[in-house]
Formats: C-alpha cells, structure tokens, sequence
C-alpha cells in the first residue's frame, strides 16, 4: 500500500534530478571517468528506497541459498528486498567449498545488477579474524596469536592470503580486523584483537588491513577485499568486561591510547569501511555519537569510507540502549551520527523513506551516506568487474603457501613462558613414553605430535575431561569427574614426560551474543579442576609440560608454580598442534612475546605496562609485587645478550630525530629470534605519564654465536600526547629509553628534549 | 643569610602597601566591621613571608609538646615557624585528655598571637571521620556504619557532638567528612566514607557538615568547627582500589554522580574548607587543576573557603606525580590552580617567597590565598576570642547524651543480612550457653554482652586466632593454627548458640601511607581461615549467628551459605558489642541497610546499583545473576508491609512535582524502624541513563500493627542529568518511580514528564 503512495512522488523525483544534467544515463558507467565522477553521475538517478536499499546490509540466512545443484534460490523476502538493489549480503554462500561458493556469489551478482534498475551490485561481505569466515578457507591464529609473533610482516602476509581467499570465492568486503585495545581478560572476545598496547595493535592493525586490501590497490584489482576496522571506540573495555556494558575512558585516553589504532587505519592504512562499537562513550551511544563517528572519524582525520553498524544496533539505539524514544528516532539518530549503513535491522533504515516525507532535510544525509556506499563500490572495481573468475578459485585458496604461513604463524607466535632446568627441547633422539593429557587436547593432537616424533618414542593421548556440556547459549560447568582424573594421574605415572593442555575453549570464552548467550566471566582462574590436574601430574615427579590453549588472559599462578615449563598458545591455525610438536621436539625455538599482562589475580585489574607510574606506586597487602608475566615477555630455547646501547645524540629537538642502536647476541647453542622491544618513558609532563610505552620492536633471527646491531628511530612525533588542554603537544624535558627483551628486562639511557 | 637578604625589600612592602590606606593600623581588630572589611584591612599590614606563612599548616609532631606540667615545650622549628604566624597546626595536644588539651591549645595560641606582628590567630585542626582525632573524645562507629543508618538527622546529631567536643577542646577546623564515593572495595579507606551512592553520600556530608559547623552559626559562636570537606575529587574510584593511583572517571559521570556531595558541601552546608585529591583525575594532579580547583569549585560553586592540599601534596606534583619538573613548579602549579594551603610540606609553599622575586605576579595569587585563610580565621571568631573556656571543658566531652548517642547510631547501623528460622532474636528469657567465637572478638566483647545477658545464660568467649601479626606498615598474613581452630570447634559444639565474629580489621584494611605502608587489597575474600571457621562451626550443628566487623565490602558467599544468622556492623562505636547485644538478644530490631553492594566476587566489580541500565543486561558464564546482596538491604525482625503507592499526578512538567505516598504496615510482633526507599528511572534519555537512582529515603518506626503514610515529592531537578552537550537539562518522557525496601524489592508505577 505504502509504496503505491510514493511511486509517483518517487518517478517525479528521478525526473527532476535528472532535469538539467546530462541527459546520459549511462555516465556512471563510464569506466574512464573517476570514483567520484561516477558517484556523483549515479546519485541523482537513484529514487530515494533505492538510496536507502544502498545503506542496509541483510544476512543470508533470510533466504539466500541454493538448489542441489547449486543454482540460487531466493526467499521472497530477498527478492523483494533485492528490486531496489542492496548495498550488501553478509555470508552468502559461506557453507560452500570455494569453487561453488564463487559460482553461486557470480550468479548471486547477476541477479541482484539484473534486477534493480541502475544494474548497482553488491557487497558481498564475511568476517575474517582468523581467516575467511566461510568453507574451505585458510584457518590462521587468532589475532591475539599472532600479535604473539610481533612479526607485523608476517600478519600482513596472513591477511594479504584472507584478502585474496575471500575474493576469490567472490566476497568484496570483511567486517575486520579489530582495532580495540582489549583490557579486559572477562571480556570473552578478548582474543579477537591484537592486545593490550596501542602501538603493537596499531602495528598489526595497519598491516592487516593493507594486507587483506593488497595494499589498497588489490581492491580495483579485484584481488583483495575491503577492510572494515572495529569497533569504534573503546568496545575493549566494557565494564566488568560485559559485553553490551558501558564504557567509561576518559578523554585523553582514549585520544591517547584507544584512537591511535583506528587513525593509522584510516590514514595509513586506507581501511574502506569503519564499524561502530556496540557501546557507549562515556554516556554517549557510540551509534548516535556524530563528535565520534564524523568529528573524530572524518573532520580531523579526513576518512572517506563508509561506517556500518554492527549487528541491528541503530535499532538497538531506542530498544536496547534506550537513548531514542523510537525506531524512527533511533534511525534519525544513526543517520546524523554518521552511519551509513544499517546491518540487519528491519527496523531501522528501513523507515527513512517514510521519514523523509516528514522532513525532507533528511534526504541530504541519506545521500552524504549513499556516496559513501557507492564510492566503495566504485573503488571495489564492482561495476566494471561485478564477477570472479571461477577458473583461479580451486588453486587460489588453501594454496600450499598459505598453509605453510597459517604454520610459519603459529611456529612465531608460541609463548614459552617457563622452562626449568631445560625441561624443553624434548630430545628427539630419545626413546620417550609422551603422555598428552587433558582437556584441550584436540582429536587430531595426537597424529600431529606423531608426524614430528622421533623414531623411538611413542604417543598416549588422554583427553580426560571436558570442561563443560557445551551448550550452545548458556553452557554449564561440568563437575569434577573423579575417574576421569585418576586415569590421567595413572597414564602419568607410567609416562618418560607429561604434556598437559589446560586453559579454555569456545564456550568459557565467547562472544556474548545478543539475547540470552553469555560469554563473558567474573573470574580468570581455570575453570573446573585444571588447576588440581596439573598439581596431580606434577606430583607424579615425572617432567611436567603444560600447553595453554584459552581465548582469554587466565590467572595461572597454580599453574606456574606447579610445573616445569610452560608453552602459552592462546589459539593456534588449524596446524597449531603440528607447530607446538615442533617447538616441543626443538626444530624450532619459541619466539612469540606477551601482548598482554599476566597478572597474578583478577584483583590486580585493570593492568596493563603502560598504565601511569603513579598506579604501580603502591602495591597490596598480602600479595607479591607485579605481574605475573609482563607485557613483552617471552622465554626461548637460546639467551639473547643484549649490550652497546647508543644513543646518535643525547638531545633531542622538536625537528630532529634520535637513532638508538643496541648490539643483541645469540649466547646458546641453537639458532632462534628474538623480538627486540624498545619502551620509551617521559620522565616529567604536563599530565601524569604512563609507566612506559612501547614504541619500536624488531624481531630478529640469529645463529648461536651471532650478533646483530638493531636499530631505531626516535621522532619527535613517538614523543607527543595530550595535554592539559586536550591538544597535542611536545614537552621539553628528560626521556628514559629502554630497550630489551620485555617490559621489564631492558637497558637504558635517557636522553633530553630541547624546544 | 636568605632572611638578611630579603628583610629590607619586606619591609619595604610594608611601607608601601600601608601608604595611602588608612593608617589604623588595628583596623582588622574592630569586632564591629564585616569579615570582609577586617581581611582587607589586614591583608596589607602583612609581609611576604608572613603572608605565605597564613598559608602553611604544620603537624605538631614536629616540636609541640608539653612538659610534664602540661606546659607548652617548642621545639626550635617551631618556635622559629612561628614568628612570622602560622595558617594552622594540625592534631596540638591529640594524646591529652581534653582539659589539658584545652589549657595546651589556650596556651600555644597565646604564644603565636604574641610571637607574630599582627597577633594573627592560628588553626588547630584534626580529623575527626569517627569523633574528633584526639584522646578523651566520644568515638562513633564509622561513617559506612552511620551511613548504614539512612538516618541523617542521626549523623547530624554525631557531628554536632564532634564539633562541640573538637572545639572545646580547643580545636577549629577538621579534615573531615569525605564526600567521596566509594565504589572500590579493594581501596583501603572504604570506611571512611557515606558508601557508594551520589544522593545517600549528599545528605549524610551535608547534615555531616552542619552539625559539625554547628549550622554555621557555631563557628562565630566558639561552640563548634569548620568543615573540610575531602577529597575533591574522584578519591573513592582509585584504579585498582590502590592508593596514589590514577583515576578516570568520564566527565559527565562526574558532574553527575561524584561532585553533587561536594556541591552540596559547599553550596547547602556552606563546608569552610576543601581539600583535594592525592590522585590525578583523567590524567591531570588534582592538586594542580584550575578547572577543578577553581572553574567548578569557585566560579560555578561559589566556593569562598579555602582549600587545602592533602599532605605534602603539593610538593608531590613534583616528586611522586611528576607533573612538575620542580618543587618551585610545583608550588606555582599548586597556586595556580586554587590551593590556598600547603599542608605539612617543607619543599613547596615554602619556596613562594624567593619565587615572587622573580616573577612578583605571582603575590597576586598568594592574597588570593591568604585573604581566604584569614576569612576563615576571622569567621572562627579567633581574632576576638581566641581562647576556649576550660571550665566547660570537662562537662561538655564525652556528656553521656553524646555516648548515648554512639550507642543510639550503632543500634541504627547494624545490618541484618540473613535470618534463616528466625535463629534471632535470641530468648532473654531462655538459659543458653551463648560462645563468641573468632578473630574480631575484641577484649570487651564478652562484658559487653554479659551486660545485656538474661540471667540463666552464659557467655564463653575465645578469639581462637588472629589475622595478622599486626606488623604496622606491611602486616603479614598468619599461617592456620590448627590448633586455635580445633579449641574454637570444640567450644561450639558444647554451646548452645555460636556468635562468630569474622571480618577483617585495622591491619587487613587501612590507609596506605605514603612510604613503605599498604592497605589496599587485590582480593576482598576474609583473609586466612575465616571462611572455614564459619564453615567448621556451621559442621557442628548447632546454631550459627554471624558478626561481620570490617572496613571493606568482603565477598561472603561462604559465609553467606554456611550460617543462620548475620548481622553485619561494619565498625560501630566504642560501645558497638553492647548495642550489638542489644540488637542479639531482641532489645531493638535491626534497621541498617546497605550503603554499598555486596558482590558475590570481586570478578563483578565495578558493581553499584546505580550504574547504567546497559551494565545490567548481560550478566557472567558460570555465575548467578545479580549481587549477593543489594544496596538497600537490611532485614529486621518484623515484617513491613508496602501498599498503596499513588502519584498525586501523573505528570510533571519542569515547573510542577509530583506528591508519591506509599502506605507502609508493620505486619510482625515488634516495634521497628524501616527505612523507606523511593528510586526513580529515566527510561529513555539522551544519554545512557541509570538503571536507578536512589531519590529519597525516610527512617520511619512502627509498633506491630501500626500503618504509616510516607510522602515523598518528586521534583524536576531529582530529574536532571548532563545532557550530550554537557549541560544540565531535563528531558520529556517516561520515568519509573519505585518505593520499597531496598534497591531490589519495591512497589512501581509511572509518571512522565512533559515539556
């Protein structure tokens, strides 16, 4: 009935716009013409439910699937939403291998240019943290795992291998990497982002996506898809680490230490498309929040893409957050803040058109965020190129190459974190009797440890337990299961060593949906008796090795104290069980760091390295001092010495530059990296100062006996902050630089900014 | 040879700042004239050095003393201090009983208005959370205790007994009450503050301050002190609960939540005196923000007291803050922002004389200071009577109406948090073998209660064990004693009824000083053995009633589990077990309530009822919903029935209010006190909004049987908050009005508010 009423209001609009431009409908096709020419030569055809089609993303679970054949086959709901055109499907075709997921994103395509008047495709966009989210993709580490590596080269060559999986099966855009600093080990999506630092996570952030966009030029290429960096801002931090919780950071931390990753995405990095974060700022729903999303995010730093919501979170602005009297006003809402694109909801964007008979003024922000869609897709190569070629699918993905890095990754971003009396390397060459044991082993842990093993030893595999029932939305804990531990115990007592693999899996830490799922925790101990099953082993006096597998910072103290190494894992490729074989057996020495503090107990929150001096100023009663494990820290199978810390020059001024060189020397017998971390301290300021930042790493290879001179660059722009007036600034006075191997192990000098 | 130097250039000041002013120069001296025109008339009388020297506040420990005759012994510091006059002196003749202290303080203000040329009065200051700081004065319980009282003509009436007994005894001023909020468990002083909520803490410092400022009037009178109002602001959130550490608390959170007890202080109470915050407030050293300092606290307050820096802050801009690249910086950071005195420092303030030579701008701030000491000083009434009457002395301290009045505050304060099968009251009237059990006995407990005893009963009394070895600033955990825990069963199981006191004290909770001294803790479990103490006694069968003694919010799930009754008295008066007894043995019912939340975990915090309704949605994995006990809660020994809630209208505009009544009976066999709790509910707001706010609350006393009508009124301002631009503003719409018991059980109804 509705759309009875607006057609011809709708015709007369498109007759009007047209009025007095070129008379050429077609220009926009015109290939030869610019991004923006083309934008602008497309607009003004579009009626305005065309426009608003061009802001909504919808699901593809609501009807977008296959015969047996794998011919499309649409619900009527998608076909009806898909005559207007669509600005994008989130997961078409994800349960399909590659080739068939290619063939049906191509028939997809057509369909969707076929039947919309202006022949506009559409985004077809996926998830991507650990690689495609979709059938038949690379599975790498996560980013918590790789940010392990500190090897930024190496996350960008992750990412440059998800880019090209996810073109290749016809996917145009990822709802990834996260730029979140996550300091919060209750927050149950903690593994999901790059850690608790802000220039690690700017590091790996920026060479995501330049790596998953082929360096910008990958996307008109149509060999790389577009970035979407999330979720802006501060979604890390939700209090208690409740997801959908408030968020409180004051200003100029989050200038300071939340922002840095998401404006190197946009300057530096070119990220495509932008998601706001689910919470509020300090009051303000991130969704509804223009000093945020158009403010921050496009007047000061100039980005040019779209901003999407996450999942029906215009909606939720007015049933959820409660900050909209209305759907509508909700909408109204998002629209002003700066979102262009509505994701999911059927009752968010979808009321404009009725909206804008009331205040046609809405119109110009529907189209300042059409522009911004349809500029994507102009530079995406969409119009000139909406199909891929199926021929390149089957050798593209899973190609030899990227398998080999998801392990090249994994073999970098393993943290040894204890290791007595050289418990590690096992020797290969002796005949040992390896019992694995406990709850994260995985099926195929076994087969994996085989394929590396030496000849003369054998493999017993007990997982034991479980750790809870495994339902999907509310899992339970499962009790202590008595004969479940002492048939480890026994199996223990009978092995030459134990390797114990303890932490959490996808139900103790997960992403804590909307509705009745949970997913986050009041506690970061082990749940259950891992703790006890480690102390068990331990007690049979047979060398102890524990594996830590877990989504989330876990207090480990038992499992400190109770064993004689420990190899922390976070959450490994599809091969990781192969790799940590391989560590274990020495073919390899670990080399992955913390990107987060340990600490000794959930008290000690909120803790990270670089929080200010005054906070480590006073310690507890009754407790000892510190971490547990410091931020940077990560243990090899070699001794790195570091000595000859230099500085060029001893002062520094506001246009000159400082280099920093530090003589590092493999002092063991086998070859191993190193990540050389260089933290920064400014002794005085304007406004309390953090304890140190990092501001330089390097890994490093190095051959026992060999040294190498690494080397840095200190700008007077690593030296800035806000100050007392909220403005970037440089302050004269001393600097303390460390340079080392963690946090807390380091040399330093300091030297003197003069103004 | 500093004081050679610069003598003639003073005295030269003198001259000229007296030329051409009146030439009487006892002007100041005329009873008769306004404070104002006696502060401009001294002002410019005074040099330099004795003007910075209005600005400095010593301790007594540092040479004022008494001889064994009680008469006064200076020590050559002192006397050399006071030559030039002196703002204040902080805790003179705190271990006299208060006559003596009184003859001391007569004579130690004698000598400083004969030993400076303007015979300027000094302050003698004192803390005074729980009575005055002193030997011989009345002791209170806490103000977590009084504030559990949520009866604020109650604390009132305790304040006005400190500031009487304080200025009999010769003192002025007190560095009390906090203002702060205390939502941090982990934070050492928990205690010294009204809990963790805006509108319960804004009425209790706000009758604090009246009382103790004898309505203001009793500060002109001689018969009480002036307030100071501390720490402003944000102290009570701490990161970590750490003392010195930073504090980020967002801006609009602030202006809502943390400064309204402060406003009210200075605004409804009229507080002489305010003192900042040892932390940093988003980054900046409160004891250097002018925007705080001076922008909300003068310019939008109308502050016209002094404030006054926490000690040795000022200097710690530089040394501990690092704010400051010196001392002198410091001390003109500290002038700057609004700090008129520097309290203990011998390294700041100090330093202002030399500063002016260079930069003698800087006397313009230094009046700005002094004339807001001699105010004060001229408020006090010091300038005409100096001295207090020691004949009143000893009448007037320690009356028994005001130790009635610590017995009446604790019989207010005890909160019953469980009573399983009515296990209280205990029968007067029944022989029971009544023990007290456990290792927050203290030596009077047992004498206490056999003071209250039916006469066929007995007490047993046994400590068993203590918590720490008391070691003053780093006390140690004690290892079980097995034997201490086997004597404690073995007694229970002989008794009747067990009454075990568990909690933590002095040791396990306090401030952590400056220096090597902790007091903040990274758990908020019972230390030691207590939980299985109370889990021991519970094995014996026999009926458990739990006394909770402690200075922070303690996680009791156990305890919580494994009894039938408790009664919890966070730290009551001096006379606490007597009324304690009272309450045991049914003399009075219990009607405290919680003025914080009782977490089932440390994992939940941040936890305060009040926090955004968004918090609330998603609660923990593996964890029952909600706290163990909500703010609000407290049973007693009746019943009290809620009906009839009615609005007088349903809508209120921004010039009306609304009437609330709600009926409450008295459905059980005793007479009692209820505290009745009216929350109110923004239900959509432009900004993120609190799942509740406390609004209003009455204490009201019922026989059984007996009804009572309370009436609350609602009006517009209960409703503003700090809208997206940061101004106050009132928003139309749907508010929930609830009325109850606690912040969890009440009736409900609606009302909105048109604009």
């Amino acid at each position: 009935m509705k759309r009875l009423y607006y057609l011809p209001l709708l015709s007369l609009t498109v007759i009007f716009q047209s009025y007095g431009q070129t008379k050429d409908l077609k220009r926009y096709k015109n290939a030869s013409l610019s991004v923006e020419e083309r934008v602008e030569a497309l607009l003004p055809l579009l009626s305005l439910e065309e426009k608003v089609a061009q802001m909504r993303i919808f699901h593809a679970n609501i009807g977008v699937e296959a015969d047996a054949k794998g011919n499309l086959k649409l619900s009527d709901r998608v076909v009806g939403k898909l005559k207007l055109g669509i600005a994008g499907i989130k997961n078409p075709a994800e349960h399909m291998e590659p080739v068939m997921a290619a063939k049906f994103n191509n028939a997809l395509q057509k369909y969707i240019i076929e039947h919309n008047r202006w022949g506009i495709p559409a985004l077809f966009v996926t998830e991507s943290y650990n690689g495609v989210d979709a059938e038949g993709c690379t599975k790498f580490g996560r980013p918590m795992t790789s940010a392990a590596s500190f090897n930024p080269s190496l996350v960008r060559r992750i990412w440059d291998v998800i880019g090209k999986e996810a073109r290749l099966r016809g996917m145009h855009m990822c709802h990834s990497p996260e730029a979140d600093l996550v300091r919060e080990p209750r927050f149950g999506r903690m593994s999901e982002a790059f850690g608790e630092d802000t220039f690690l996570t700017t590091q790996m952030v920026t060479n995501a996506i330049k790596g998953v966009q082929g360096n910008y030029e990958g996307l008109g290429k149509g060999t790389h898809i577009g970035a979407v960096a999330k979720h802006f801002a501060g979604y890390g931090q939700v209090l208690g680490g409740k997801n959908f919780a408030a968020i409180e950071i004051s200003p100029r931390t989050l200038v300071d230490e939340i922002y840095p990753p998401f404006e190197a995405a946009v300057k530096e990095a070119k990220t495509l498309g932008i998601m706001a974060s689910h919470g509020d700022l300090n009051g303000i729903a991130s969704h509804g929040n223009p000093e945020l999303l158009t403010g921050v995010l496009r007047d000061q730093w100039g980005f040019n893409g779209y901003v999407v919501s996450d999942s029906n979170d215009i909606a939720r602005l007015f049933y959820f957050m409660k900050v909209a009297e209305s759907a509508q006003a909700a909408a109204l809402m998002g629209l002003e803040a700066g979102i262009d694109i509505d994701l999911y909801a059927e009752d968010s964007y979808a009321y404009l058109p009725e909206m804008v008979k009331k205040n046609p003024e809405i119109e110009k922000l529907i189209d300042r965020a059409v522009r911004r869609v349809l500029r994507t897709k102009f530079i995406l190569g969409l119009f000139d190129n909406p199909y891929v070629d199926v021929a390149k699918v089957a050798k593209g993905v899973r190609a030899k190459s990227s398998l080999d890095l998801a392990k090249e990754s994994d073999l970098e971003s393993v943290i040894m974190l204890k290791n007595d009396k050289k418990t590690l390397p096992l020797d290969k060459n002796k005949p040992l009797k390896i019992a694995l044991l406990g709850p994260l082993l995985h099926k195929n842990t076994k087969s994996m440890f085989e394929a590396v093993l030496g000849k003369n030893s054998t493999i017993i595999a007990e997982k034991g337990f479980d750790l809870t029932d495994g339902k999907k939305d509310i899992p339970n804990l499962l009790p202590r299961n008595p004969e479940a531990m002492n048939k480890l115990v026994t199996i223990a007592k009978d092995a030459d060593v134990n390797i114990v693999f303890v932490g959490g899996d996808e139900h103790t830490s997960k992403e804590a949906f909307f509705a009745s799922a949970l997913g986050d925790r009041a506690s970061i101990d082990p749940v259950g008796a891992q703790d006890e099953l480690v102390e068990q082993i331990k007690a049979t006096g047979k060398p102890l090795i524990v594996v830590l597998k877990h989504r989330r910072t876990l207090s480990i103290n038992t499992i400190a104290q109770s064993s004689d190494a420990i190899l922390d894992t976070w959450d490994l490729s599809e091969f990781g069980d192969e790799s940590l074989a391989r560590i274990i057996f020495g073919e390899v020495a670990p080399s992955g760091k913390l990107p987060v503090t340990v600490p000794r107990t959930i008290g000690q929150l909120p803790f990270h390295y670089s929080m200010k001096e005054i906070n480590f100023k006073k310690e507890y009663l009754f407790l000892e001092k510190g971490p547990l494990y410091p931020f940077g820290f990560g243990l090899s199978y070699t001794n790195f010495e570091y000595s000859n810390l230099k500085l060029s020059v001893n002062e520094i001024t506001p246009t000159s530059e400082i280099e920093v060189s530090v003589t590092i020397k493999n002092t063991g017998a086998v070859k191993a990296k190193e990540v050389v971390q260089m933290y920064i301290k400014d002794e005085i300021g304007s406004v309390t100062r953090p304890d140190k930042e990092l501001k330089g790493f390097e890994k490093i290879e190095l051959s026992p006996g060999e040294s190498k001179v690494v080397k840095f660059t200190i700008t007077p722009k690593m030296l800035e902050f806000t100050g007392l007036k909220m403005d970037k600034i440089l302050e004269a006075g001393d600097y303390t630089v460390m340079v080392g191997t963690s946090s807390q192990e380091y040399l330093k000098t300091t030297f003197k900014l003069n103004k």
